[in-house]
């Protein structure tokens, strides 16, 4: 490999306490030295998820005490390696890297990541930009899937469903041959996921919506939800399910308490769970996990690609996040760190 | 047995819609008669419970076209058979009914039961007015023990836990070695609770509350919750148990909606699911149910015995369903027939 230079000091975006955008300045601080086990990536792209925008806001399952680096996600390469064969086998080599664990989040010139989890192998026919949105999104859509085949589900409910992740369990979803009964709230979504091929998309902004929901559960007998929204959402879910179906919370889009009758929960057998990405992984083990990444990283040239909407430079994540905030649906907001 | 003469009419209540009390008359009605498997039962006397109050209001997993003839459960004698050697079996036996299945509700003097689960023999030992209350409260209180037993719970959190449930599910837990965490909502119920033995009782009115039960649920590792109330409450029993734990909601005293936090369920990996009697019986199986039976009415001796507060006569049904209403901690309030 060539010598790349590195240089004493990199651009970091932190976040100053957990009042959402406006806490991040952009700094300079000194590069980070890989460890034992540990490599130093230069990264090229993050994208902005909703649990970047929930971390911002003190909302996310880490808090953390602040200053922090955001950045759930990105990709880069790998250009030290502190001492260890795995650190050595990373050298030079393009991978994704996740935010959590060693070395904290990634919207960083460079991050120090551990080799034990931190990061993964790009498969070369990626690009920088779709390995930069390779982890997150496409193993938490491979995860619905995994989950509804596991609970012998021909058909599941999906609320947020033009969502970028949306998109993408829609994807898998038609080539597994599992029916999404997709929950939107524009009519804007509804000819998004349309043109892309869903068969069924309801707009829960629409008069008459609980009964067109509560028929389209009867018809297809989904007996599983996966919810972004929570507050009011979860309750129609559960009240349009058959008996003895469960809703899995995933995010919180619609920043209210999950709401659920309990006449409903108790008279039907219904619940309510969640899903975190995280441990669903280290449940899964090692072994299952890399093959999950593997399949995820074949389909993204399929099912699991993203479409990008902007790139902005680290130096403009405010603005970045801020246009991210305004469009949610449709393409993903790209940070380019140098 | 001595020849009983069964009369041509009987007294009934009768709930003419779902909207409470006042939506009940006394009527004269012809006396049933019993077809093959069933058994005439002359119903003896039939508890108040917070099951009956909710299907007064429509609130309860049954909501057949009105009018209909309310009461969860009761005791009597058998009085006459209809064709089938299990229905000749219980001829002039002394039994506990339920309200559910053929025959429909038990606020009656003479009623029609299925002997296929719909009637059961009374244990010689027990009263009429003991065996009227033999059933729901004391198979449910059964059921939480054996359900926490089979997770491998060592202590259990316990809501509305003065009631006449919550007072056998104390006992039952002491036996069993289950430490129950009671919760409360009056400095009396707390007083009752420590009279009968409980060592932790909680008074969710008192400030504080939250961080209390947030150090008792960490000190006992209580991981499962029963929850009577609902509402806000169901959310704070979430917030305050351990990572992985579970609230099974089983009633909804305050009448409100369950609320939960997401962040609460996605990042701590809680749940909420429910618990209703019936369907809890029939995945059971006949014979583990009988044995639960058994169990019980041996039971009502010592732990799952219930308090009378006070006798009312049928024509006075809703003279005591409001006095229920009024004081539903401690002793309960029984209708007798004739």
């Amino acid at each position: 490999m060539q010598k790349i230079r590195i240089p004493e000091t990199m651009t970091v975006a932190v976040l100053n306490d957990y009042s959402g955008v406006d806490a991040i300045s952009i700094e300079q601080r000194p590069v980070p030295t890989p460890g034992r086990n540990e490599v130093l990536v230069k990264v090229a792209f993050a994208p902005i998820n909703p649990s970047d925008l929930a971390t911002l806001e003190g909302n996310y399952g880490f808090n953390d005490p602040t200053p922090i680096v955001p950045g759930g996600e990105g990709s880069g390469e790998v250009i030290a390696a502190g001492p260890g064969v795995m650190a050595r086998y990373f050298l030079g080599k393009r991978v994704a890297c996740t935010g959590w664990g060693t070395g904290g989040g990634v919207w960083s010139e460079y991050v120090v990541k551990s080799v034990k989890g931190g990061v993964l192998s790009l498969n070369k026919s990626l690009s920088l930009e779709q390995g930069a949105m390779s982890f997150i999104n496409p193993l938490t859509a491979s995860a619905f899937i995994d989950i509804s085949k596991k609970g012998g589900h021909k058909a599941i409910v999906l609320t947020a469903a033009a969502s970028s992740l949306g998109q993408k369990v829609n994807r898998l979803g038609r080539n597994e041959g599992i029916q999404i009964v997709n929950v939107v709230r524009r009519d804007a979504q509804v000819e998004l996921l349309k043109a892309q091929g869903a068969d069924i998309v309801l707009n829960s902004s629409n008069e008459g919506f609980q009964q067109q929901l509560y028929d389209v559960c009867n018809q297809t007998n989904a007996h599983l939800a996966f919810d972004a929204v929570a507050g009011p959402l979860t309750n129609q879910l559960l009240q349009a399910m058959p008996q003895n179906s469960k809703v899995t919370v995933f995010s919180a889009l619609s920043r209210q308490a999950i709401q659920a009758s309990p006449g409903v929960l108790i008279f039907e057998n219904k619940s309510i769970d969640s899903f975190w990405l995280g441990p669903w992984i280290s449940e899964q083990g090692i072994f299952k996990t890399m093959q999950l990444w593997k399949r995820a990283q074949k389909q993204i040239a399929t099912h699991l690609k993203s479409d990008i909407r902007k790139i902005y430079p680290l130096q403009d994540v405010k603005e970045a996040i801020r246009d991210y905030k305004n469009q949610m649906t449709g393409g993903k907001i790209l940070l380019r760190m140098s």
